[in-house]
């Protein structure tokens, strides 16, 4: 059994969902229970593993199927965050290379499982260590959705950044854009933070180029579903920021594990999740629009290169001329 | 008597509203049952005539001074639209300069009111016409926040440009920005272009990048608060979407009357309105961010005027030359 917190429901209320099996799983990806690039390839990596546990097949080849199919399940579930496939890949490559029979099979899975679960950690630790280079002493950084302990197994990616320059002793505050339509600025962001005793102030995304013109935001660092060979893929939204900083000379940094990159294809052979038109024209039960009003709902945009300064990953940062590099791979 | 829509309420209900005196005036404007900055101006007008009307002063001098009063509070009620202080000026002009007694003084009042609720739709619809010269045939006109006949006393500014340019048989669609915190573009713009078989897509503040980068944008028409010597003051979010506007050689234009404009002052003189924090972390009953959670909620921003490609007034479109001469004043 695997236990999730059912993020929908934050900050209101914080519910405990178990999830039993693949459907289980997917459903918990799909509508978001679970969400996060790093956090959704874990959970996901899981879902295989829960599969592997219960399984009661009794051949090494049933279990392979059985895993194969739930792969499937899983793959279908959101198109955008990278971490999914690649994290669905490793453990079925891992369970493909498995010598033995079903029951090596099924705690080679499991294992697997744990350790990118553990792994996640560890990456997000390095991660920070590299982003608080970047921050000083005394800045208030400015994040759109939330890339923090919630979008990942713990510590974060961009709020990873955060954490760890407030552990070297340096003062930082943080700026939260609400993140319509899901609201995970508001909701989380804000949530983890003052769980955390550090410092957030929250805005709507209305307000990002007022508090960049009034002098208000000293770098920018959000998290990534997909780094694509030219542009980052994120939350709907990023890309406004990414303009509006440059507009206004504050750094643009993408805190994202090498998991999240992927240099096989361009922004343009990307796929954009496009979701339910009622989180537009809802508020949770608050209808916010005319009936029958129609409704676009992308769930990420697409920020070029040019806009980012640095990509921050748990192997070191990748600047501008190592990002080109990467892009013309 | 005066009747007005509780736009706060829009679209779920329409509720029509009894404002008997300057106090229920005064609380309309406040809570943005009345919004936008015409309607503003027109309903404070209206305010002063329900004084005159119900007066039971029988001296000219005593309904001056009861004037003066109601004049004052309703002065309060909301820093940044110019055409509250011009309405109410230009009422106050009027009755100093009227002759007579009480009686006629009343008249003149209540008749300038009214003079200028007619007005404010021939000023709409003279803008309307000028704008719409800028408007193509086919043409997607991106509008943030709730610039139309909801906004004045009918046809709108921004909207109005968009309505004249299909009086003349040229197609255009709209894409309306929610306009968070209060939802006016949801609420207010998707509900009045619908009602009018206009057509509309509704957007979150977040996607305004998005439909930009695809190519689903070939102007913007917004209206303004105050047009200062240097900027446009308008509803939050509107320098956002400026500064993408730019970014993608999309041009950005503003409908407003000469009433919205104020030469005797640069944005940094003017006074930005900071609403309740609850705004922001409320939409409608639900609540969507962690209780006291730390909070800034300024109701508009500024767009310098190098974002600016037009204005369009009744009185013609002023281009960025005479703009600078305005600047330069």
């Amino acid at each position: 059994m695997v236990v999730i917190i059912d993020q929908t429901k934050l900050p209101n209320e914080v519910v405990w969902v178990e999830l039993k099996n693949t459907s289980d799983v997917a459903s918990a990806i799909k509508e978001m229970k679970v969400r996060g690039a790093p956090l959704i390839g874990v959970t996901a990596a899981y879902g295989l593993g829960l599969v592997a546990f219960h399984s009661k097949s009794e051949k090494r080849e049933d279990l392979l199927k059985e895993l194969e199919k739930a792969a499937e399940v899983l793959r279908k579930t959101r198109p955008t965050a990278v971490n999914l496939f690649w994290a669905i890949d490793r453990v079925m490559k891992r369970a493909r290379e498995t010598s033995g029979g079903k029951e090596e099979l099924a705690e080679a899975v499991v294992a697997e499982a744990r350790r990118m679960a553990d792994e996640d950690v560890e990456v997000n630790r390095k991660m920070g260590k590299f982003g608080a280079q970047l921050i000083e002493d005394g800045d208030t950084v400015l994040t759109h959705c939330n890339a923090g302990s919630l979008a990942t197994v713990d510590y974060g990616t961009a709020l990873g950044v955060v954490r760890a320059a407030l552990e070297e002793g340096k003062n930082v505050k943080v700026i939260a854009s609400e993140t319509r339509p899901k609201l995970q600025g508001a909701r989380l962001t804000c949530y983890e933070l003052m769980r955390d005793g550090i410092p957030v102030t929250l805005i709507t995304d209305t307000m990002v180029g007022y508090v960049m013109s009034k002098g208000l935001v000293d770098k920018v660092v959000v998290g990534a579903d997909r780094v694509v060979r030219d542009a980052v893929l994120n939350k709907i939204g990023t890309y406004n920021v990414a303009v509006l900083a440059m507009e206004h000379g504050i750094p643009f940094y993408v805190a994202a594990p090498t998991s999240t990159m992927d240099s096989s294809r361009t922004s343009e052979e990307a796929v954009i999740e496009e979701r339910s038109p009622i989180e537009v024209t809802n508020v949770r039960s608050e209808r916010i629009a005319p009936e029958g009003v129609k409704v676009l709902n992308p769930a990420f945009d697409i920020t070029p290169l040019e806009y980012v300064d640095a990509v921050i990953t748990e192997k070191g940062i990748l600047y501008p001329e190592v990002l080109l590099k990467f892009a013309e791979k």
